[in-house]
Parts: structure tokens; sequence; C-alpha cells
């Protein structure tokens, strides 16, 4: 029995926990529990499952102090980011629960019998159902929000499916209290024992991916971790869906009508996006377009200003502190950048202050356009719109774009958009992608490298992820689920061509 | 230049055709088209291209003689069916052209900006946009429903996306000629000269798929042929959807009571279902249950009767011809099949009569549930209920299950439901998986290996295949969409949680 250590990236410690190893055969009865839980999941009609998310929500919130304790000595993020970020993992539990109770997401589609072009046409009747046990590995970067209590458990949960977690090497008790949280406030709420499972250790997360009864993996991650996976994936005898988050550059650009009106707004504002919670966020802006001249020069000046004035953050472990300076380097030497502010180490654990890089525009290059997770930014100087136009075409496509223009910009802010929106999935304006909204229409994804698929993680509609459309024609009502049943119900559906409301 | 042939599988003649096979580089230049076309279709409204597919619908109707005419002498179908399907696939144009309209599919959602538990949270608005050229390859049995003017073009192009078909080597005239009707139409209708591209020739299509223009693939086909499309996906530097419908075998039990009230017209039915269109339809049931006793036996004889009395009719290609006696053997030596009919070859071309085989329940294996394309169905004679769940257990997943059950059998029903929601994607009671119809809740699809994916392609939810979100956070008015604008719009909208209909 292999037991795990956990570490502090504070002070760079570590030490064992009691956490030991999920052997194989394990990983195989806890799949074939999160099996069993399936049909008893979906015997529960959609009240039940609101009511369970929001018993989730409330478990998390009432083990707060637990939770974060643990958190903070794993992670080296700050209590009141730690804090924010279960708040934002208990509402994310709950906006789910109401959608959930809307039902919208169900996608229920009614076609009555009758006479078509084609002759007559039966009753078809079609919504989205579970697909399984699904399997959740989570991020180093959120303990809470994409980890065990995080946004693919949510919202795998809400489609009606159980979930068996691999615990995050970075935060192994987080991960085991945040288990015990969940699996306590399920049990007392009466849902079924296998509804959530949790793995211990590399090999067990491998082990968890092939197992047959796993029907969907959702993965926040690197590109190279998520390719592993999914080369478990194709080994399969049934390949299942890979929902990848892996990387993202999030390039933001400013035009010369912002730089000149809100040049020290938009410094504070760039610092403070690129360099909060170390910079490790996946929204990170990692590349900003800065015209050149003096306004340019004075916004530059600004975030300069503000990295040599920064403390030392603490990185979330060794193998990101480590790859910081070696991607740092890489910028410098292969990108052609130039080192505007170098980091500095901090006397313990795994800190550092903030790099900030420069680089013409005409010299960008995919070789200068490499994620570097971290307080890092390369900031672009250009003269002219055809000079980020090419460049941005050696960004790799990413979760973000950020604009910041002037209200009578308006044919610039139309063309930067044209530039950016086949390569990313959200457009931000005058504000900074980082601090993602949990709410309906968030998109948190975007064309390859950024997601691999053609979904959300965050926001109502991460939902669809873990569901399947299935149709039923011509079936008597007592094989029916309650949503397809004629006469009123409490869900939206589309009935013979045409959208109603729930019936409530 | 290799120019290609074209068999009539009537009387199996083969003869040259002016069809050249496309050489890479012409590959090239027609997805360049395709790339260049994707914005210029992106600029026009809903409504430009809700006409637009009804101009094709329209087109195919005028040019239905010359294409029904090409498609008999290169399919063997029957004239009745050929005409049905390209009725079928000009209302298919036109159910899309309905749901563009209605607008439902952009799944468009507005958060306003406001007070969140995680602060003030920023306008975030999202809506599906359309992925890009999309690469279609059609299947054999459907030379216009599931070819250049079938589902997959007809959802490809609703979504906004040009179209590259690779033209199916059993009806290459027909595919030319299809694609020529849609290109004249589009012409007329003042569309970009890019929206449709044809290739011919297996190297071709493999340069297609590997194109990097290429933001997706349809495909409807053989497993082997899917995996050869998903390997060229897998070598691509930038990974795109395959959207594969792969194989079916399409289970069907027949109740005691069903067998007992309508032994005959279920006879009757499952024998039409099983040998129209010569067996050559996805979802063709390829194995049933019947009941032991009396009346199973005399639903038995009644199948082998028609089957002993039936014509021989044409299969659609040499292959088709040469696998069926291969598979059906194997079902007889490895799967333990019993023949009840044994096929008989036509006088001429690729033509043979119904084959029946039988076999106990007890004895279904993997082997005996292998998918023979073509007028084969294997029947699986039951006790109980028990051995039907087992035996499924060996059938792999499907685009369809049956049940055929008398309305006082709830319970029988209820449980052959639950054995079969989790392996198909449609359930049809009392009816036959056959003549798909053409509407909003029509599910097309199934878990793996009947599909690869969470999608179906019949019916007005295919469009969501070729789509992907976008948000657009504090999005200045300029930018938005029309269908994100504030105010009145004409797709309905989820506005800060809440749905709301259309305001026409």
């Amino acid at each position: 029995m292999t037991t795990l250590n956990t570490t502090d990236p504070r002070t760079g410690e570590t030490r064992p926990t009691a956490i030991v190893a999920t052997a194989p055969a394990e990983v195989a009865e806890i799949t074939a529990r999160a099996a069993a839980a399936t049909a008893l999941l979906r015997a529960r009609p959609r009240a039940w499952r609101a009511g369970l998310l929001r018993a989730l929500a409330d478990g998390l919130e009432a083990d707060r102090e637990t939770l974060v304790d643990a958190a903070l000595r794993e992670t080296g993020l700050a209590a009141a980011r730690l804090n924010g970020e279960l708040t934002r993992s208990a509402f994310q539990f709950r906006l789910f629960a109401d959608a959930v109770e809307d039902g919208g997401y169900l996608e229920a589609i009614i076609d009555h019998a009758g006479p078509t072009p084609l002759g007559p046409g039966p009753d078809v009747r079609r919504m989205l159902v579970p697909l399984g046990p699904v399997a959740v590995f989570g991020a180093s970067n959120f303990p809470f929000a994409f980890s065990v209590v995080g946004g693919d458990t949510a919202s795998a949960v809400a489609a009606g499916n159980p979930v068996v977690v691999k615990a995050h090497s970075s935060h192994l008790l987080t991960s085991q209290r945040s288990f015990e949280s969940l699996a306590a406030a399920a049990s007392a709420y009466g849902a079924p024992a296998g509804l959530f499972g949790i793995v211990y250790g590399q090999e067990a997360g491998g082990v968890l991916v092939a197992d047959p009864r796993i029907m969907a993996v959702g993965f926040t991650g690197s590109l190279s971790t998520g390719q592993i996976l999914q080369s478990i994936i194709d080994e399969r005898e049934t390949p299942i869906p890979f929902f990848g988050e892996l990387s993202s550059l999030n390039p933001l650009v400013v035009t010369p009508g912002a730089a000149s009106a809100r040049t020290a707004a938009i410094g504070e504002g760039l610092f403070i996006s690129m360099s909060g919670s170390a910079g490790q966020l996946c929204t990170k802006p990692g590349i900003a377009f800065v015209p050149h001249g003096e306004t340019g020069d004075r916004l530059v000046a600004d975030v300069v200003a503000r990295a040599e004035g920064a403390a030392a953050q603490t990185l979330l472990n060794s193998r990101i502190h480590g790859a910081f300076d070696e991607i740092r380097a890489r910028l410098i030497s292969s990108g052609g950048a130039r080192s505007l502010v170098a980091p500095m180490r901090g006397d313990e654990g795994f800190s550092l202050t903030p790099a900030v890089l420069e680089i013409d525009a005409a010299r960008v290059t995919a070789e200068v356009a490499e994620e570097a997770f971290g307080p890092l930014i390369v900031l672009v100087r250009y003269a002219e719109l055809d000079e980020v136009r090419r460049a941005l075409r050696a960004v790799p496509h990413s979760l973000t774009a950020t604009i910041h223009s002037e209200p009578e910009e308006a044919t610039l802010r139309g063309e930067l958009t044209d530039a950016v929106e086949d390569i990313v999935g959200r457009i931000v304006y005058n504000g900074y992608p980082t601090g993602v909204r949990v709410s309906w229409a968030m998109n948190h994804g975007g064309p390859w490298p950024a997601t691999n698929t053609q979904h959300t993680s965050v926001g109502a509609t991460a939902i669809r992820r873990f569901l399947r459309p299935l149709a039923w024609q011509d079936a008597p009502a007592d094989v029916l689920p309650d949503e397809l049943r004629d006469g009123a119900v409490d869900v939206p559906r589309r009935v013979d061509g045409v959208l109603e409301l729930a019936s409530r």
C-alpha cells in the first residue's frame, strides 16, 4: 500500500498523509457502486435532484472552515480567495438546482402523430437523459470550483449521473474533505450510496478512465495530461466523451483610444488580472496588445511599476514553480521577447514575483505565444490593426479574448471582434477575462486547444455534456417520463414545432 | 488523372464515367473557397438562410427526374423508394428552414449585469455560432437522404456552414448531379461561390478530412470506414468533431401477449421492415425476440413463408453482396444460428432473396449479434424476460429498439423499456424502426457503436452538431448579433434565467 504525501507550497514542506493510493480492484468496486446508483437516480424526479443539489451546497457552507483550512495548507492561495471560491461552488450547485427545476435543459420535444409529405408520421417524443457514471478530474488551481465540489461534479449530478472524482495530487486532503462533505450531505438527504466516489493516485486515475462503467470524463488541466487521458480512452473497447479544458493564452487588445483615455485604469486592471491568484487562472490574459507611442508607453510603464512593487506570491506546486522559469526563458530565447520585469523568488516555498515581457507585434510567433502558468504577461506593441490581426494568427485558440476600446471606435471594435470571434469562446469588452461569472449564459470553452469540445464547463449549459438524447415512438403513457406526457407539465417543450413555456 | 467507374447493381455492369478523382491540390482549392465563404455566410441574416434552404428544396424537386434516373442506374433501389427519398430530402431542407426561422436552435441566453452572491456580475450573452466548413460523407444506402443532398448537408448549411461533400463511390453520377442541383439553386439564390464543394475518390476523401480548413465531419457508413476517418482526424494538428453513424442491429421484442394477439400482423410488419430496400437500412431490425410456444411458432412460420415467397432484390454493390453471405455463414458457424430460409441469388447483378435464421435466447452471444447489411433477420426464441435481458447484453448498442406488447402488459412493457433504454437512442412501441420520421423530435443516434456522439443525425436537433457556443461579455450593441440585443427579437431566449418566447 502506497501512502500519499501532501505539500505546503508556502514552505515547500512535504509530509505523509493517511491517504492510500486506490488499488485497481477498489476502483472497480467504486465504479460498480456508481453504476448501481445510476438507475436509482433515474427513478427520482427532478425536484428531488434539485433538493439534493441544494443540500450539497448547504453542506459545503457548513463545512467551510475545515475545507478552507485544508486548502490554505495545500494550495498557498489566500483565505479570501478560497472563501470566495467555496461560496462560488455552493452558488454553482444552487444554480444547477434552478436549472434542473426549470427543466429547459431536457430539450423536451413532442411531435404528435399526423400526416406529413411522406405519409402518416408516428408520434415521436424526445428528451435528454443521463449518460451514467462520470469521472471528474479537477484542476490544481481551483481546489473547490474546478475540483471535487466543482462545476463538472455539479453539472454531472444535475444531469442525473453518479460521479467518481480523482483527487488532485496538489490538494489531496482538501479533496478528501470535500468528498466527505458531499457524501455526508448526500447520505443525509437519502441519496443512493454510489452517488459519489473518490479515487487517489495517478494509477487509479488511469484505471478509472479505462473502467467500462465510466460513461464520460470531465477534466480541467494541462494539454499534456488531457492527451494522456484521451489516449487511455482511445484504448477502451467503448469510446466515451472526454470534456477537457486544456490551455488558454487569452489575448487582450487595447485600442489607441482606450490606451489614451484609460491609461492608468487599464494598467491597473491588466496587472490585477494577470497576477491575481498568482496568475494561475485559465483565463489569465497572457498576452496583451498595447499601441506604440506615448500613451502605450505609459500604460506599459504602469504595469511594470506595479510588477516591480509586487510582493512574492505562492505558486501551487513545485512543478508549476519550476516550469515558470523554463517557459519564461523560452519566451525570451526562442520567442524573442524582452524582459521588462524579471521575477524574483521568495525566501520560502514556491513563491515568486510577477514577470513582464515585451515584444513588437511584427515579431510575434508561436514561440512567444506559449501559456506560462503563473504571474507573467507578454505585452505586444503594435502600430496598426493589421499587425494585431497577423500576430493573433500565431496565438493558440483560447477561452477568451478581450477588447478595450472607446465608444467612438465602433469600426475598429467591429474589426477586432471579427478577428477574434473564430478563435475564442468568450469576448470581453472593456473588462478582464478573469473572474468567470457562474450564470445561465456563461461560456467557458473554446476552439482547440482551449478545449476539445463544443461545450462549456461553466454555467448552466454545462449540463448538456453529461446527457444524450433518447426518443420514444408511439409510446404508451405508462413508459414515458412525466415530462413527455400530454397535458400540463413543469418544463418548456417544443410541441409540433412550437415552443411552449412550462405550464406552472 | 484517374477516371472513376460506375456500376449498375441490377446487371453488375461497370462502365467508366467522365468523373476524375480529385487531386489533393484541388481539394485544397475547394476547402479554401469554402473557408472564404464562411464569413460571407455569417454576415447573412437567418431569414436569408431559411430562404436558401427552401431554394435548395425547390431545386431538388425541379431536378427530380434526372436525379432519380441517375440513382436508379447506380443503386438498384426501386423508383418509388427513390422518389420518396427525394421528397424526404426536400422536406428535410424545408424543416431546417423552419428551424432556422424559429431560431430556438441558437440557444440564445442573456444574463444582464447585476449583483450576485460573488459580487457584481457582468452582462453575459451567449448563443451558438457556426463551426466553419463541414465535410460530409454520405452512405451507399440513401443516395439522397444521407448523401450529397441529405441530412448532414442540410443541418450543416442550416447552422450557417459551407459544406464539402465526398461523393460516394457507389453512386458517383447521382452525387455529381445532386451537387449540380445544389450549386445551381444556391447560385441562383445569390449564395457565396464556396458554399458547396464536392470531391471524388477515396484519396480525396482522406485529404479532405485532413485539411486544416475543415472544422467538422459528418459521416454515415460502416464502423470500419468511420474508424479510418477518425484515425485521419487523430493525425491532424487540430482535432475536429467527427459525427459518425456507424452500425446498428436494432433489436425488436415481441411479448407473449403481442405474439398471440397480432401473430400475422407482426409477421408481416417484421418481414416488410427487415426486407424493405433489400434490408439495407441502418434501422433494419436485425434481431427479433419471439416467444417459444404455439403463437410464436406461427409468427416465425409467417416470416418464413414470406421470405420463401419473396423475389430477389438488388443490393447496392458487390461488396455488400459479397459480405452478406460471409456474415450469414459466420452467424451459423460461430454464432450457432439455424438457417430457416437460405437466400437465393438472382440471375443477374447483385441480387438475392431474404434470409431468416433462428436461435434460442440462451445461446445468444456477440457472434450471432453481428449486423448483416441486407435482408437478413435472426429470430431469437425465448421463454421468459430474463432470457431476453441476458441476450440483449450481447447485442451491440443500437440506434433503435422496438417493443411489441399488448395494453394489459404494462409491467412487462416497463421492464423491457428499462432493459433497452440504456442501449439505444429510440424506442419504438408496436411499430417498426425503419421509416425514420424527419421531424423536430426525431433522434437518430445511439450509444457506441451505433454512433460516436451525443447527437442525432436526423431531425431538427441535428443542427447542434455543427455549432459551438460563443459568449459576449459587457458587449456594446454594435458588436452583438441581432438575436442578442435588448428589446423585441424573433427568437426565443432565456433572459436572467427565465425562458421567453420570440416576440413576433
